[in-house]
């Protein structure tokens, strides 16, 4: 193999991708990790084809640098190791949140160039010993080019994404991508923690079926990563809130409704949109 | 066979139960709709035994009858053919409020023993054709019964619980059943249409991971049963909805807090007790 993919950070993102580049364009996979247990465990189920600590050596040689730490570790990494890249090298990341790391990115020298991402997938569970192969299937890769982005750099990110079985790619801006996702992400897990608070959680065990189940799963979320993310994206995801909390103000105001058909309506209109929503997936699902 | 099990409404949930029930001790499995094209489907897919729209002649021949109706329709039901029951039968139901139901069942004769159940599955879909044998797996199967209830239909109704499939069956009253569910499964539905009605759902649209869509899956709901069941259960459903409202304003509190360790403090109390809820799953899971 000719060329070389650096992950740094073997959790359960890193690890993940680790294993879902084997084998893509002649590239060997390395990953870089500080703790020796998370190295040992990766190298004996062969998360990568090869794996170190060593993280200068490893950036000195590698065409394509993937950042996999939290967003605070993505800061700091890229202020120390910012002269180790290889010239030419393609960087980019797999963090939640985007404005704060491509701020970040700044620092990297002009020969070395940094296309932020964002894979749609994760569970709640956190670690190497929790990564899956097929963690990126059918998931959305997000990914914030700049006028600056080279086509070939995003060629490049576009078959990574396809080669670890992403649906499709979508472009956008950080500032766009941090808006969206405090909506479609970030505020899905502060509905998770904020049910899972109920005085009645455990009270009520028992009871729960797959839509209890599909609404909380998330809230047994990675703590530290999760306070970073949302940190780092406080004003849009309470922007998110306020409206959510207005959407169900108004389903309140129905249901104290004597006359049913308000409630009836209302139930129409939100079914309908999420009906309309399913069958543009479908179509994404089937091209052509 | 010498018995029979009519199926009062062979929709989504009665659908399910009778193919889950066919071969349950001797029994015959007899479906019941108004609807002929319902009535074939059920035939052509050997969704019962056998299919009838004569709903007086199969309860005057039937040792158990399941009501699978919505739940006015089970309250209608039970006032039209009150003395069409066979003496000494079973009667339940399969609702997801069981207060009104309960009440409604007091018409029937002394000699016919009515006690509520509600088993805790579904999809998003309805209709005979979404259907599914296993529908019940591994789900909590809820009943009512009260200090009249005979051990013996009890245990009739847990043996048909067990063989369907399901994990456990928990009893209750059916005055905390509603408020049960109010949290457990009302509030789910009405989170996800409120999220759904979010003006930028659309523009949103392919930036959703798993976490929007199990929290969001249950939005495209069956408008006319669940006007039913959230009405008939408003007040529980808005008192916890309030609770709701109150968890989701503390989590904003500490989002616009400049401390950091708050919002961290907030969600290591959160996922604590998710997680404490995943480990109690299991262990009801493993038993001994």
């Amino acid at each position: 193999m000719s060329k070389s993919i650096a992950i740094i950070g073997l959790g359960l993102i890193g690890g993940s991708m680790a294993m879902a580049l084997q084998g893509f364009e002649d590239h060997e996979v390395v990953g870089v990790d500080v703790s020796q247990p998370t190295l040992r465990f990766a190298a004996e189920n062969h998360v990568a084809d090869r794996v170190t600590s060593d993280a200068e050596q490893a950036l000195r040689q590698a065409d394509i640098v993937f950042l996999c730490l939290h967003p605070q570790g993505i800061v700091d990494f890229l202020a120390e190791h910012r002269d180790h890249f290889r010239p030419g090298a393609l960087v980019t990341d797999v963090c939640g949140v985007k404005t704060a790391i491509v701020e970040a990115a700044q620092v990297l020298p002009p020969e070395v160039e940094f296309i932020g991402g964002h894979p749609m997938a994760g569970t709640e569970f956190s670690g190497v010993q929790n990564a899956l192969r097929h963690m990126f299937r059918d998931a959305h890769y997000i990914i914030v080019p700049d006028e600056n982005s080279s086509p070939e750099k995003v060629a490049l990110l576009e078959r990574m994404a396809a080669y670890i079985g992403c649906s499709d790619v979508v472009r956008t801006t950080p500032r766009q991508h941090d808006a969206i996702i405090a909506y479609t992400s970030q505020m899905m897990h502060i509905i998770a923690v904020s049910v899972c608070d109920d005085p009645q959680l455990f009270e009520f065990m028992g009871f729960e079926g797959d839509s209890f189940r599909g609404c909380t799963r998330v809230a047994a979320l990675d703590v530290p990563l999760w306070t970073q993310l949302f940190s780092l994206n406080a004003d849009a995801l309470d922007q998110a809130l306020e409206r959510l909390e207005q959407n169900i103000g108004a389903y309140r105001s129905a249901l104290r409704c004597a006359d049913r058909s308000v409630l009836a309506q209302k139930l129409e209109y939100s079914s309908a949109r999420k009906r309309a929503m399913n069958r543009e997936e479908e179509k994404r699902k089937r091209p052509g």
